[in-house]
């Protein structure tokens, strides 16, 4: 097996955490460039904390020897002109998600990538995760019975509001992993939204027309009924959870306590939780890279993939809509 | 301390409990009579189970030696003219929720009811478990700091068809704890609602526009947004949780294993679920009893109150209609 | 159904507890009277606290007019004479454990019991918890196949050395529980025992030939193993855990949150743990005294009586001794 | 980095898995032949189911090409051979536990590696266990004040009786496990020893004088106490627990349950355990390899080395003997 050379876009916080995988931690793999701005070169190169070479730009990335695939960790805005370079050099892209800012522009992302037709997967790093798989398998191999009820919730420290102006807000970007997980999960599509939202926690919110708190109510294809919550308000640790209730029992996703040993002192138990995503998700951001390579090593179509990615875009979009409305939005099947 | 004399009205599944613990688990307090029906008596008669003398209706329980107030467990579209007959014979009342079945009869309960001047309860059980109050206590003393989020859920294993199509239904029999649970834990009011429902465990419903799985969506006076989401279908057993989230930390109250001691056998842990809420609330129905026996021996008005009752079923009358409307139905404040 | 009324003898922290129960907990009896010293009986007067009347020594407490039974909750070293007194006086009695200080003078309260042939049942509480209930359940009614190891541990914080100087130190005065819990919950008698201690807290204890930490093996007649751990020592809180394994599978008996409800803020999840035995008991002790004045009421032997309080002695003897011996001590059969 | 060229001992279930990890799994690493008998040659051949190629002897195996260190899973009464072999040819070795059969073998195996002067680790997996990392980090780091008390426990399915006559029995084989973690977790060498052992299980061990339950009571030098409790016997599957009680705190390393998704049906909560120790600690055996691996690329001493093996070998030992004698056994600081 030869190894796959990967060149990252952007390393930032979820693209540092990608090149160190790439680095160590996926087989039958390795790290050959990075493209980040000049800024972000100069500061790496200062620290000396520069992972593999640096390139200015995307082009060059591509254009890189013994740059084989492609990692897009880039900000959403510039998802659509970064997946494009890739896919016109015929390079495969793993991309972060959301495919894209907004839903037309997520449209394009599949059709460029499908005229294309390189192997593509998305970062929806929750369906890697042990819980998630497990609850997964039990829901597939019908130990639940047919899914009835959905239940999932995301709370998470609020990102900066200059980041959250431009990145879609807290359907795009927070609760997008449990309108994913909703559809992982429960096997199924999602056909009508309603939504509501608040604002408790950051008045500038206003200011765009976002909120910090949200509930998304779901309708299934299939009749079952789901509930997401969200919100940019995390006081007790990162908070994720998810459950499925079927005909025949439920299954529930929940890794609450960040220690595998329990300390008791004199506060009673002592059990914190997960502080960021990144790190609740380490191992599971580290198989979803396992997973691309290995579908590219064996010639297999890389899942979670571009409809997937578009799926989970068009109920942020109608979340979005049905908040502003009032009303349900019905999906097109 | 003198005891206070009990009739009953009803001796069905939740009327039996409450004989029970009138007669032995209150403290300040004596079981005297009953009332049932003519077929309720003869069989009780025969089986012997009768706990107390048996009258044949509530006129003459009311004017029954010895009685000095009065519990009402009879189906809920007998409430009104129940309730009604002790108010006017000025006796206490402990009345098993809802108030009446429909929002106007539910008013005119409170109407007679306050124009008779006699103490009142209504029966929230759960407002006396150990969880809720523990929970209640933690928000009450700012332990999570201001509520932002609630979240409450209520499966339980569906009722016959017949008992359904008089009840109310799902929003008025099932999600109405819930509802007052919302109100209780969060300690506001709810301003607005949206639901959705879904027939997914018996098609007879839809005879009668109910349905059997339903998600209710909750604005509150304050701001915090909230989700009831309720199902007639619990193949694991009751299931019943409810948490609130607020500025500094959330609370959960999450009562899933029955038995006390943890058994492990060759299929791993075996952790049984409750399987009837009397089960899982047997200590509260006890302890709601002895707050009223409690509240009459000092002289305090009782809690939860006439109008808990009211407020809990405005919300569900309203989450009926917002249900059948498809949008958002405002509580007048 | 007439009442049953009690006296006490001491009204110290679980006098009190008792006192608290029969005045309002227990149905089917009331508290009379309490014998206490005249230091005691000065200081409850001046604040008002007294729950009764109060005399100044036991013969008159036996003799007050409407005592019929009588609750020991003297120091253990008073036990012999003040049971006697009762005894004489053909009063059935409730003891606080343990029978006596030492195993001699423990065998002379049996033997003075017996010839007054009054009920007798000693405060073993944690056979009344539901948690110990549920795993003997669980063990007598075969779900763990045959006991083969028995696990206990009790952590408490030290009692002031003066007290522990006369109460006959960590074996018989905490380690007397897992004791009698090792029997009741395997459902055999000890044949042989080991033990080993230390002192890690407490200097002051080797003044007199005493330990703070001790480890007890057992060997049981049937031939199943078992370890008793006990420590004056619970930075975390009131730590008292057991478990029965078997053939088929083992049951756990583990009650460690104090809160009935789950709080979660900026430290994680907070788990507060019982802080003292009478809190984490609390239930445990009123329903032994239910269960006593049942038994008088129905005219049944109490339980747990006389022999497992003669037992528990032997074994805490046998520790003592083999703990300074270093060897192993038979129990005769 | 240059990959290291692994070959390794035996390919019984351990030496599987070792292999597979050395071929995926394990960074800077490569698996390049081993060592099997005649027969089991024949079998993989026939199966196609050999990692590498294979050799029929040690001595062909630490000369093969590309051979730069040695994995030895071969059984116990081998290892002393095999080591030694490993040893003169210079060759780094990862060595299941424990050392060698027997403390005069294991104390030889201390001896010749010493001599050749070649960088050793041993097989106890559960150091790289997350929950005992984290347990361990807890305690060194004073979180739980002064180490008071350890508690360990370890129940396996039993081996066959014919492995057993030769492995060594429960506290070689089995218990050895707790011996490491007690001096791990604690961070105190043992000083005395106690044992009792029962057989309950298989009547043939009597035959060499072996046990299928023991308990052994430990005196660490620092005065602390520690029990660990072994069975061949785990009717729910694989059991292993730690805790170490302190000062301050107790911190406790327990990992129950198989699923990280919780799977609710009819039987209420279904948590499966673990079955198989390979199971339980899959990540821990790849984890150890790793660390092995990286002490040799970075020339670092790996750890737990020789003298802990030796260590663990000493507590055995002297387990066996305080078990036959019923008394004390000291070891030698």
């Amino acid at each position: 097996m030869t190894s796959i050379g990967f060149g990252i876009i952007g390393l930032g916080r979820i693209g540092h955490l990608h090149a160190q995988n790439l680095a160590r931690g996926v087989h039958g793999t390795h790290l050959v460039a990075a493209a980040v701005s000049a800024e972000d070169r100069d500061r790496l190169q200062a620290s000396g904390d520069a992972p593999c070479p640096l390139v200015s730009d995307v082009s060059a990335l591509v254009a890189y020897p013994g740059v084989d695939a492609v990692v897009v960790a880039s900000p959403a805005s510039l998802h659509l002109d970064h997946i494009a370079i890739a896919a016109e050099a015929g390079k495969p892209i793993f991309s972060e998600k959301p495919l894209a800012d907004g839903l037309a522009r997520s449209q394009e992302v599949v059709d460029l990538v499908q005229r294309a037709g390189v192997p593509f997967q998305i970062g929806f790093q929750r369906r890697f995760d042990p819980a998630y798989l497990r609850a997964r398998h039990l829901v597939a191999t019908g130990a639940i019975g047919t899914p009835e009820m959905f239940r999932g919730i995301t709370c998470d420290r609020i990102a900066p509001v200059e980041f959250l102006r431009t990145s879609g807000g807290l359907f795009w970007d927070l609760a997008i992993h449990d309108f994913d997980a909703a559809r992982f999960l429960v096997g199924d599509e999602v056909a009508a939204i309603a939504a509501v939202g608040a604002i408790l926690v950051e008045p500038a919110l206003a200011g765009f027309d976002d909120i910090d708190h949200g509930v998304v109510t779901l309708r299934f294809q299939g009749g079952a009924l789901g509930v997401c919550q969200a919100a940019w308000r995390a006081p007790a640790g990162y908070d994720i959870r998810a459950e499925v209730h079927g005909s025949l029992g439920k299954v529930v996703a929940e890794v609450d306590e960040k220690w595998p040993a329990r300390l008791y002192d004199q506060r009673g138990l002592v059990a914190p939780r997960h502080d960021q995503f990144v790190e609740r998700f380490n191992e599971a951001y580290r198989a979803e890279l396992q997973a691309f390579v290995d579908a590219l090593h064996a010639d297999r179509e890389p899942s979670p993939g571009l409809l997937d990615g578009l799926r989970a875009a068009e109920i942020a979009d109608a979340a979005v809509r049905a908040r502003r409305s009032g009303g349900w939005i019905e999906l097109s099947a």
